[in-house]
């Protein structure tokens, strides 16, 4: 008889995975993904681009590459890194993965025995969470508010436990509530890890896309002792169907992630590197980046005015300066799952919260993309929803 | 201090992947890789249909798509298994990977926690074999003759032990011996594994690349209790830079393999199966695989004629009627890393046998690839290689 790995007890199928074959139907107005606006896509460009690599690289692009990753590209994101987030590092520091997905599931590998402790931020993303339960850790989840992980909540639980290996963060407008770390806790959070010495995933996907405010210096930039993983991606400044994330990591922690990366796929696609790097060389990256963050602060602007002008005294919800995404919170008493299913017979669509919890209990909750849905969709969808809600609260 | 995870005290870099680092230098004449011959890339047809693709579906070729992978793709994998392996199934049950490597670890993941058992060929992949470790399994080796794995050892194992939860085997011009299981060989196999009811990953990229004889039917095309996983790849039949390989499985065990590959990489690159896709409707496969077939027959050709006259008594090899490889077989007392050392020294390099076995212990063979070298350097190759073993045996 057929006999699984214990793991696979305890994964389930991603509730959003599931949820987006749901919801995408033409007619639903879907808050749940969150997938970049295909209409600001390059296409025409990127045509130019990869006539370009096939013309002058051909069989290089359709070849076997390096595990390391392709080395203009890797040359483009140390550029980059050191432009946007003020990191200094250089190619030898950087590995090519199949999307940030990949690098959170080599983490996972890299640190994580069966029972060890993983610390996330209270709630986290799913697709991390599910990365990481492959190796049967215990979460522990550290208690956030209105300005991300709470410094002295997370010192107090590496005071107390000793089994703890690794932490992941997402201290820019995070997934899933759109929250922001500020300057000083982001010096007290690396504080704390220098003194406890724990390495730190820090999962960087939006970090670009700013729409009010200045940037804040990422913890790679703070990092003195060599203690932050940084995970990068082009899935939201350019397109995710190329699966171009990058690990950027010290010395001997990134040649154990080569060595995981050989034996989990050998390397990312050649061509999914080359056509990339060579658009970022013949068009404007950061051209199109300012146009993706009007388009989106646009949309983030609609929810939110919406979501004043709609949404019923109790609720409440995150008001995101970048990223994506944003977070509601409904009366505690109320689950946000029978409002979900309300909502889609509405045809309007979200993430119910309790998903983004790795140990449970918190379920009046839900995230919202503004991202992939048109200005009057979203006054339609929130709008809808606003009755539902209503109706729920009777 | 940062501590990793117990697999990574098993876990060694691929010695190939760090060995085509040292043989990447253009002097040196390399039989070590198992690369495709990239001469033979369509790289002027493979434009047009990479242009075809963003004309036609840019944004949904830059877009996130499905865990399963792209359904055109899926349908053309479902036609070539039924016209090349007589294998019937359909789109459900084919999952897209980024390469058979990543389907190889999956596949570990799936049924291995540590110290279970997984049996293999003696010797086997290396990429396999690394892909397994991380799981810290007990690797048995099945004792194999010049007509692959003896399935009489296979059953004195299985009726011996009961920990073993996946056997992993290559029926194909197996890496990295080249050999071939004969049609009763593979119904003797079957009828074993139907008794035990062990799960098999049947590792099938080169069984396209035959260069004499008949086809024989693959192991999933005799699997009448759903207990073959059959791993497919476009590596070697189209170009391995897309990283394009898929797993055929059973409903519930692709079920589980789509939550690892959610967990793991959320999808294979949307443009790196939707151009290959594209090729194969715009092209013919069919006279791309013959032209591939003639020209590494040819040059396996080659490199036996050129063995035969020039290597010394003592020294055997096997005659591979498809594939990349073949494997020499020096006297007991010669060890092939010392020829290797040698052997580069004249500029020839080739793969010591010993990573092959995961339990080690044998240190006389190599394994030699034909495929992407011309004819003059194949001779020229094979002749100082012959002078260096003749040397290294007095």
């Amino acid at each position: 008889m057929v006999k699984y790995s214990s793991r696979m007890g305890k994964m389930e199928g991603s509730a959003i995975r599931e949820l987006l074959k749901l919801t995408a139907k033409p007619e639903i107005i879907s808050f749940a993904g969150g997938m970049p606006a295909p209409e600001l896509f390059p296409t025409e460009e990127m045509e130019k681009a990869a006539n370009a690599v096939m013309e002058e690289q051909g069989q290089i692009a359709m070849q076997y590459s390096t595990t390391e990753g392709y080395p203009r590209l890797r040359e483009q994101i140390v550029e980059r890194m050191d432009k946007k987030n003020n990191i200094k590092t250089d190619v030898d520091h950087i590995l090519i993965t199949s999307g940030s997905q990949q690098g959170l599931d080599y983490s996972g590998r890299l640190f994580l025995d069966k029972d060890d402790i993983i610390l996330c931020e209270s709630p986290s993303y799913l697709g991390a969470l599910n990365a990481f339960k492959t190796n049967e850790p215990k979460f522990i989840e550290v208690p956030t508010d209105e300005n991300g992980l709470i410094p002295e909540e997370l010192e107090k639980i590496l005071a107390k436990e000793d089994r703890v290996k690794m932490i992941y963060v997402i201290p820019d407008f995070q997934n899933p509530t759109g929250r922001t770390w500020p300057l000083e806790r982001r010096h007290a959070f690396m504080d704390i890890i220098n003194k406890y010495e724990i390495p730190v995933i820090e999962d960087n996907p939006y970090g670009e896309l700013r729409y009010e405010g200045d940037y804040l210096p990422a913890l790679k930039s703070l990092d003195t002792k060599g203690l932050v993983v940084y995970l990068g991606t082009f899935s939201k400044i350019l397109a995710p169907g190329y699966r171009l994330g990058w690990i950027c990591a010290d010395d001997e922690i990134l040649s154990n992630y080569n060595k995981l990366a050989q034996a989990g796929a050998l390397q990312a696609s050649t061509i999914s590197q080359m056509e990339p790097a060579k658009w970022i060389d013949m068009f404007d990256l950061d051209a199109h980046v300012a146009e993706i963050r009007k388009v989106y602060g646009h949309r983030r602007d609609v929810m939110l005015d919406t979501l004043e002008k709609t949404f019923p005294e109790g609720v409440t919800w995150t008001h995101p300066v970048g990223g994506l995404f944003l977070w509601v919170m409904l009366p505690e008493n109320m689950k946000a799952q029978d409002v979900y299913m309300k909502a889609l017979e509405k045809n309007v669509a979200f993430v119910p919260g309790d998903t983004f919890f790795p140990n449970g209990g918190v379920f009046n909750c839900f995230r919202m993309n503004y991202s992939c849905m048109p200005d009057e969709k979203i006054i339609e969808g929130v709008t809808a929803l606003a009755d539902v809600i209503k109706a729920e609260m009777k």
